[in-house]
C-alpha cells in the first residue's frame, strides 16, 4: 500500500493547515514562506522540499543522536513489527523486548537504577516520575510530601504537571498546576553571579536551595528534579560540584533527586548517562527519552532505584499508572538496536573528543560582538546574543535576532534553532571534523552578516 | 543487527524483574507464573512464549483494530523510516506524513474538528485538551474558566492530570491534581437507575450535571470530558439521548465539550468517529489514539474545532505546547496506512455486522446465574458478575471473580481482560463469525467452570 503522500511544497503545505505545530506562534506561521517541510534525511544531513541539504543542526530536536537512516535501527523495527507488532505490558502481560531494554538499561544506569518504566514522552517521564513518588510517599505514610523542588531555566515537559515543573516563561500566557511547584533560583553564574566567584555563587544557590527547603519544609518535599545540563531553558551548565551538593543537601533531609535526563543521555554528552558519570551524583530516578531510540521511535523510560521500587511493589497496592504504549514493542526494539549501534559504533566514545571539538569550535565564536556567552557541552550548545557584551543587555525582543540568525543559518544550509536570543546547537552525534569545521564557519558568517544589518 | 532477545519463558522472565509493569499488583507479579510474554501476533491470534496460540481477546489493549501483523502497516512504517526516519513538528517545521494525516483525520472527523495537535498517548491527547481549552479561554479574557467536568466511571488516562478526569476508584491509594476536577454521577442505568424508568434516570442525570454547573458558575468550567461508551470504567452506554442532551447544556452554558474517542473511534463501534455517527452530538473536541494506529505506533491526536484554533491562532500568542514526537514520521505513516487499510476492507462497515452479531453472542451469556449485566456495542463489551442477579450484590473482592474467570478463558485459548468483578472483551476488528462463536464457547464455559468451583 503506497501512501498518497504530498509532494510539493505546494501540497504539503496545503494539508498541513490541518496540523497545529508544536511550541510556535501559530498566526505567523500562517504567512508565506514561514514553514520548512522536510522531507528526507540521511546520516548527518535532512533535505527538505525545495531540494535544498542541510546539516541537522538540531538532531531532529536533541534526539537523532547516532543520524538519520541507520538501517540496523530501521530493520531491527520492522523485524519487531513481523514478529509482535503490539502487545502491551499492563497487567500480567510482558513481551521480551520490553523486558530485554529494561535489563539493558538497568545495566547502563548508575547504582541502583534498576527498574524501568517505560512512556513515550519526555513528558510523561517526569509526570510519571514525580506521579510515582507522590505513590511511594503515601505508601510511607507521608502523603503530604508531595511538593516538587523544580529551578528557573529548567524544561521539563508539557503535561499539566511537566510544565508546572519548566521555568515560568515556558507558561506564559497558559495555566499550570498550582500548589505543589517551587522554582529555585537558575544556576547560571555568567547571568547571575554578578559580583561572586563561582565557588560563591554555588554556595548562594544552596544556601538559597536550603531556606527554600526549611521555609516548605522537607516533611512536605517530595523530590527535587533537574536537568544535568539545562537544554530548553537555554543551555545553562551549573558550577561546578554543584549537582553533588545539591544531591548531598537533597539526601540529609530526605528529598528524593530525579535527573532529567531526556537531552544529556544516550552519548550527547560523552557518556550513556551523565548524572555519575559527568556529574558525580547519584540520582533516585533518571528519566530519558530522545537519544534513547535515537528519534527513530517515540518512547521515555522513567528509572526507578530498587529502593523505590522496593515500597511500591510491596505487598496490598495497586500500581495505578501506565500508558496503552508504556514499552511499546517497536519502541523498545528501536532502543536495543541504537544502544547495540552506540556499543558497537563506540558513539558515546568518539562523541568525547568530537563533541569536544565541536564545543571548542563554537566557543571560538566568543570572539563576535553580539555573542555574549557560548556554553553547554560536547554536542549540546547555546549562544547567547546580546547588545553589549559588557553591560549584557539583551537585544528588543521584537527584532527576532535568534531568528534571524538561524534563518541565515537556514539559507547557508544549516538547521540551528532559535529561541529568543539565543541560539541552540544539538547535532547528530557523527558529526566529522570538517562538518564541525563547516558549521562553525556557517554560524560565523551568518552572526556576522546579521551584525552588519543591524 | 540482530538484536539479543530473550527466547525461553525463563530467560524472558528474568529479564522481565527490571520491568515495571502498567496497573498491575507489583507484588503478586513476583510469584512464579504471574506474568504471561507475548512472544508473537498474526490476524487475531498472539502465541505466548510456552507456545500457546490464543484469541487476542483484548486486542492489545482496545487496540489493534484490523488485526496483527498486517504487512500494508509494516511497509508503510518501514518506507516512511527509510525516506525520514524523524523530524520533528516544532516552530516552523513540518513534513508531509504528518501533514498528511491531519488532513485526513479533518476530511474524517465530524462538523468542523479541522485541526489536529498530535502526541503519543490517549493521556496526553485529554491532559492536551484541558490544557488548549485553558489557553483558548485565557485568550478570551476568562483566564478564571478553567475547571473540568468529568464523571464517575470515566478512564481518561495516567498523566497528574489525566488521572484526576479519571473515576476515582483509579487513583484509590494515588495523589491526584485537585481543585479543578468534578466528578457527575455514572450514567449506567442498570446500576444506579433503581426505581426509575431509563427516562427519568436520564432526567436525573441532566438534573444532576445543571445543579453541578450552577453551583460552580458557568464562567467557572472549561469543558465536560466524557467517553462516548465508558471503557476501563467498566464499558458503560450511556442511556439513550444522554450524550446529545449533554452536549446541548454544554453549549447552553458555552462549556466545550471533549469526546475522549480513544477507544470508541476507528470502526470499534462500527464508525470512524462515534460522537457523532453513533451518538448524534457534536463535540468541540475529539481526542483519539488507539486504533489510530491498530497499535502499530504510539500516536493520539487531539483534533479541534475551527473556532478554537481560530482563538488560539490568534495574533499574539505563542502556542506553547507540544510534544518532541508530537506528529513523528512512523506514527503518522502508520496512522494512515491503518486508515488506508480500514476504508480499502471497509472494516468499519463490517464491524457494524461482525460487531453486532459479537455483542449479540456475549449478550446470550446473561441466562447464567453469575452474569449480572453484559453490556457494551460491537466490539466493546462487558461482563459484570454478582452473587445474586436479584439483589445484584458483588462477590467479594477478594474472590477475584474476573481474574478466575480470565485465567480460565486463558487456558481455553482466549485473553479476556479482568478488572475486579467485570471481564472486559475488545478485540480485533476482523473476527470471523466462527471465531466469535468460539469466544462465546470459551466464555460460557469458562464462567460454567468457575460457577462450579465456587
Amino acid at each position: 500500500m503506497t501512501l498518497d503522500l504530498p509532494k510539493t511544497t505546494d501540497d504539503i503545505l496545503t494539508e498541513d493547515v490541518h496540523l497545529v505545530q508544536s511550541f510556535a506562534d501559530l498566526n505567523a506561521l500562517k504567512q508565506d514562506g514561514a514553514r520548512t517541510a522536510i522531507v528526507g534525511a540521511e546520516g548527518t544531513m535532512v533535505t527538505d522540499s525545495e531540494g535544498n541539504e542541510l546539516i541537522d543542526g538540531i538532531g531532529g530536536l536533541w534526539c537523532v543522536n547516532v543520524g538519520h537512516k541507520r538501517r540496523e535501527i530501521i530493520e531491527a523495527i520492522n523485524q519487531q513489527l513481523e514478529t509482535l507488532d503490539f502487545y502491551s505490558t499492563f497487567y500480567s502481560f510482558t513481551h521480551p523486548t520490553a523486558a530485554a531494554l529494561a535489563a539493558k538499561l538497568a545495566e547502563l544506569a548508575p547504582g541502583s537504577l534498576n527498574k524501568v518504566h517505560f512512556g513515550n514522552s519526555g513528558s510523561v517521564a517526569n509526570d510519571s516520575a514525580v506521579r510515582i513518588l507522590h505513590h511511594y510517599y503515601k505508601r510511607l505514610g507521608q502523603p503530604q510530601k508531595r511538593k516538587v523542588l523544580s529551578r528557573h531555566g529548567a524544561y521539563h515537559g508539557s503535561t499539566h504537571l511537566a510544565i508546572a515543573m519548566t521555568t515560568p516563561e515556558y507558561s506564559d500566557g497558559w495555566h499550570k498546576a498550582e500548589g505543589i511547584v517551587h522554582h529555585l533560583r537558575k544556576p547560571h553564574y555568567w547571568r547571575e553571579g554578578d559580583g561572586m566567584t563561582e565557588a560563591e555563587f554555588t554556595d548562594a544557590l544552596l544556601d538559597d536551595m536550603k531556606s527554600e527547603i526549611e521555609s516548605l519544609g522537607a516533611e512536605n518535599i517530595a523530590c527535587f528534579i533537574g536537568e544535568p545540563i539545562m537544554g530548553a531553558g537555554g543551555v545553562i551548565v551549573p558550577p561546578e560540584g554543584y549537582h553533588a551538593r545539591v544531591a548531598d543537601l537533597c539526601r540529609d533531609y530526605e528529598i528524593k533527586v530525579i535527573s532529567d535526563e531526556v537531552v544529556t543521555a544516550f552519548g550527547r554528552l560523552g557518556h550513556f548517562f551523565a548524572s555519575k558519570d559527568v556529574f558525580g551524583f547519584q540520582p533516585d530516578i533518571i528519566t530519558t527519552a530522545k537519544g534513547l531510540t535515537s528519534g527513530y521511535q517515540p518512547l521515555s523510560a522513567t528509572i526507578l532505584s530498587d529502593e523505590i521500587h522496593e515500597v511500591i511493589s510491596g505487598p496490598g497496592a495497586m500500581f495505578l499508572h501506565g500508558m496503552t504504549y508504556s514499552g511499546h514493542p517497536a519502541a523498545s526494539a528501536a532502543g536495543l538496536a541504537n544502544i547495540a549501534l552506540m556499543e558497537r559504533d563506540q558513539i558515546p566514545q568518539t562523541a568525547r573528543t568530537t563533541g569536544k571539538l565541536f564545543e571548542t569550535t563554537l566557543k571560538g565564536l566568543g570572539d563576535l560582538d553580539i555573542v555574549g556567552e557560548v556554553r553547554g557541552s560536547h554536542f549540546m550548545i547555546g549562544i547567547e546574543f546580546v547588545k553589549d557584551k559588557v553591560s549584557k543587555e539583551i537585544f528588543d525582543p521584537s527584532l527576532n535576532i535568534g531568528l534571524k540568525v538561524a534563518q541565515k543559518c537556514q539559507e547557508k544550509g544549516l538547521i540551528a534553532r532559535p529561541l529568543g536570543h539565543i541560539l541552540i546547537l544539538s547535532p547528530t552525534l557523527i558529526l566529522s571534523p570538517e562538518q564541525i569545521a563547516t558549521i562553525g564557519a556557517i554560524l560565523r558568517e551568518s552572526i556576522t552578516e546579521v551584525m552588519a544589518e543591524l
